[in-house]
């Protein structure tokens, strides 16, 4: 959801590529060209060589002449403002001479937009698609201009072993994550301002990572895709993150931090033109102002979703699906699922925690999770809790009842109602602690309400009352999610050698072994799916997306509160 | 919101544009994968010739081998099976004839999809894109492969005058609806399946289409974007169809009917690459499966919203929209109204009014609704109807209670309010109708429901419990707009020289005033903004769209019902 750039920007930003035509229309000129067309940019294009291809091989090759090429950046660049520029396949040394003298020629009493290089050298099926002459000319007059390079393995391999000095250049093949941050600073001395060694040909264990960044405590990481902390409950159903193969992207700065870009591979044919849409994407992003690591983050995300939700064509290596941040999610219901979000199977749940990951946390790990984890929470505090926890669950039912009677669906009316009997047994529980606590059923039905708790559940009544089914079962989900994953994190925390978790003895281990529990956490499950169903099935705009999230937010604050006031005793 | 093809295809089915590179990226290839793209087909491309071009002209052409354009056609047709191809600049007899080739070739044993032949000769800025001597080969090697040819005013001057035999080729100019019609009918003799003569280079006035049509009245005619019947509350703030310059394409075919297509005329510079474009969109049409009738009617409005949306870039004529289908509106607000939506301020309201027109037209002109204008409506049963939308005007009323309480901001709570107080206003007319008619504030208050006014009534109030508030508001509006309708209907009819309308001496006169009368109407345009503001700061997907549709057809059919029941006395 937030790999469009339309909702920042007015259509028609221009950018500009320069490169050869794909006739089969996943690399090239075409792959740029419906790359700026998904992030709302305009595009422009310099071709600067035909080729016959598909998605077999190259079937042909027909030059284009270096005036010509310069030509096409003149008509453009004299007209229309761009506001980033990519070069892709340039073919010989004469049609690199000419975009290097056209773009200083543009420039002469300018600034020069953002420039990605792609040292595109030889495609994937071998094909070579810049004279090893040219590669002189490229390191030499595009790279001081470039803002960043993107080579792969075996581009970076050719580029160190014929330039770089010294002995790293003797044995130029890269095979380690040290390998690949040797290349990316050998490279980042050829003149470019930052250098994106990109991994796709390396496969890497997450344990290798693990392994690697203790020895560079200089290295930011960002991960996407991969399931963050504080999600047990996604965990349960998912693959365990340390078990994936991963991709590594490095990207080295001039100026500014080195990062590692981490991200599960994907087992896909659906690869043909995956750099040039990468260094197309990073165009766009830099021509609309994001940082360079930004611009990767958001280039790599981009590519990343374009080969899992791809379908395959042709008989060899396929394209991407440009088109994902557009295309309405019900179309890709007809990707099957398995490619499609393999390492992702809640991705709207796991947006939702990310979204306000901080509060998340300040509820789930909340002080009087802790204390009950280590069964020193006061007796006064937990009772004060239960009885107003007693009172909430009374709200919280009824909501359910608001929310079958908004559904269209029988199951939908049943699962509410499921989820009501659910909520009585769990308010049975209550009572039963409560008369083990010393308090009555009388003192329990006639405890007054706390503010925090007539907040909590006027809030989702009003929710309820106020919006459809979608709003109502976004203010449900935090009480149902958190309380499952503080039942699942203090259980892993206990089964830890020497735990701050105490579970012998705890005055509370029903209270962990409630949430902990089959029973509970089947209805977190349930509660996970009916979400994403909703999202999948009509997926949200900008505005109801922002809706949901703030209700989401809201209602974890609101939690957040509940606890504060259970140690409180407010 | 019907202009993707998202919602019907998987991503992907692929279609071929044979055409030149237009490096701006407005027109040729970088147009028709653009406008592939944003209709959700895969784009594949052979490039003809390659331009070095911008919003002003044409600066250079660089052209392609003729074997090398059949090497790029074999190696996208041997891997990838293509719905539809169109062919747009081919440059010279060499490439044409190697296009025709290509095309036999590839489709030696198979059925060939369909193609769609543009046949570009000058480019709007006045450079020459065919070779003089290749119009004859794209004639008589092209043509007869053709699904469709759209050939623009001047393109079909230029053919018919060569082609056209006896004393229609005398004199090629075409000047008036007449002579389009003569041309495409003489071009469709050249053997394609149909031909569609484009006349956006010819300004018709909407009389001249009306002194026209009478003598022809086998054509079939489809209007777009202008105001249709039974939409007086629209008129009233819009400009009078009458008054508007249209363009006319003409579609001519083998097999089915000639059609004209009408449209308004754009004021727009914003026109490099219409014909390019048009070609396109047909092209997907065609692929997905549409009659040639309904592609064009597609391909004619994705084109004309492309124009109208539109934002100016470079020098001279700059590129269409090609993005709109897929850009959420939020952006196109940075479009200003003025050039988005001159001709239709009100596409939302006009589109649902559209979207069941018959049952609208059944309930605005109801037998009640012309009985009543007539003056002729017994007398028990405009009582009988009183006595029901009295009370229904109670529901009616706590319904907005309802979108108060569901609403979030002051102006839309006081909004309703306002309404409130005008409904209280409109049921004192009630009373005083039925005093006027000898029924009791008693016998009035004390009337039982009928079952048509509970199904309404208690329809709204559930609508309005179960969903958001812009469910809500599409359930309050057949009510408020429908009789808006009917009361300027009324006075429109009234006015016309013997009128079946009588005012005078119509005892239902006060109510016909009343509804026709600037109070109401008043109304009736807040409510017609407030649904156009709800529908464009917040665009509804497909099913929450398909949602709001089926709340509104329900309610005109309620309307419907109610004024049944008052004739039958129900």
């Amino acid at each position: 959801m937030s790999l469009s750039i339309h909702s920042k920007d007015a259509p028609g930003p221009a950018v500009m590529t320069i490169a050869g035509s794909d006739s089969s229309g996943g690399a090239g000129i075409q792959a740029d060209l419906k790359t700026f067309t998904a992030l709302g940019c305009y595009g422009t294009s310099v071709i600067t060589a035909l080729t016959a291809q598909n998605t077999v091989g190259v079937q042909g090759v027909h030059s284009v002449p270096p005036a010509f090429v310069e030509q096409q950046m003149r008509s453009v660049l004299d007209d229309i403002k761009v506001v980033a520029i990519k070069t892709g396949m340039l073919s010989d040394a004469g049609v690199t001479a000419a975009v290097a003298q056209g773009l200083r020629t543009a420039y002469s009493s300018s600034h020069m937009p953002p420039l990605v290089c792609d040292p595109v050298c030889v495609s994937t099926s071998g094909h070579t698609l810049l004279q090893p002459d040219a590669v002189d000319t490229m390191v030499h007059l595009l790279f001081p201009l470039a803002t960043i390079i993107t080579p792969n393995k075996s581009e970076a391999e050719l580029l160190v072993s014929r330039f770089a000095s010294g002995k790293s250049s003797a044995g130029a093949i890269i095979d380690s994550l040290e390998g690949m941050l040797n290349a990316a600073q050998t490279l980042l001395a050829l003149g470019p301002r930052a250098v994106l060694l990109k991994g796709g040909h390396l496969t890497v264990s997450s344990a290798e990572v693990e392994m690697f960044l203790p020895s560079h405590p200089d290295l930011s990481v960002e991960r996407d895709g991969i399931l963050g902390p504080n999600m047990e409950i996604l965990l349960v159903t998912e693959e365990d993150p340390a078990d994936i193969d991963l991709v590594v992207d490095i990207l080295c700065q001039y100026e500014g931090p080195t990062t590692l870009f981490l991200r599960p591979r994907l087992d896909s044919t659906s690869t043909h033109g995956t750099g040039c849409t990468l260094s197309a994407a990073l165009a766009c992003a830099l021509g609309r102002g994001d940082t360079i690591a930004d611009a990767v983050k958001f280039a790599a995300a981009y590519t990343h979703q374009g080969i899992a939700t791809a379908v395959p064509m042709g008989q060899g290596h396929g394209p991407l699906n440009h088109m994902h941040p557009v295309l309405p999610r019900s179309v890709l219901k007809q990707v099957p699922p398995s490619v499609r979000w393999r390492h992702n199977p809640h991705p709207f749940v796991r947006m939702l925690i990310q979204t306000n990951a901080d509060v998340w946390k300040q509820y789930v790990q909340h002080d009087f999770v802790r204390q009950l984890g280590q069964g020193t929470l006061s007796r006064e505090s937990f009772v004060h809790f239960i009885k107003q926890d007693y009172l909430y669950l009374k709200y919280y039912s009824r909501a359910h009842g608001l929310l079958a009677a908004k559904s269209s669906e029988f199951d939908e009316i049943a699962s509410s109602a499921e989820i009501i009997l659910h909520i009585a047994r769990e308010s049975a529980m209550h009572k039963q602690f409560c008369a083990q606590w010393g308090v009555s059923p009388e003192e329990l039905e006639n405890t007054p309400e706390s503010p925090a708790c007539t907040a909590y559940g006027a809030y989702i009544i009003d929710i309820g009352l106020r919006g459809d089914a979608s709003r109502l079962l976004m203010a449900l989900a935090a009480c149902l999610l958190g309380y499952g994953e503080v039942g699942l994190w203090l259980k892993r925390e206990a089964a830890r050698p020497e735990s701050w978790v105490k579970l012998e003895g705890n005055p509370y281990l029903k209270w962990i072994e409630d949430y902990s529990g089959e029973d509970y956490q089947r209805a977190v499950k349930v509660g996970i799916e009916r979400i994403e169903a909703m999202a999948a099935n009509d997926p949200p705009s900008l505005k109801r997306l922002e809706e949901w999230r703030l209700v989401w937010e809201k209602c974890t604050l609101l939690e957040k509160g509940f606890w504060d006031m259970a140690i409180n005793m407010s």
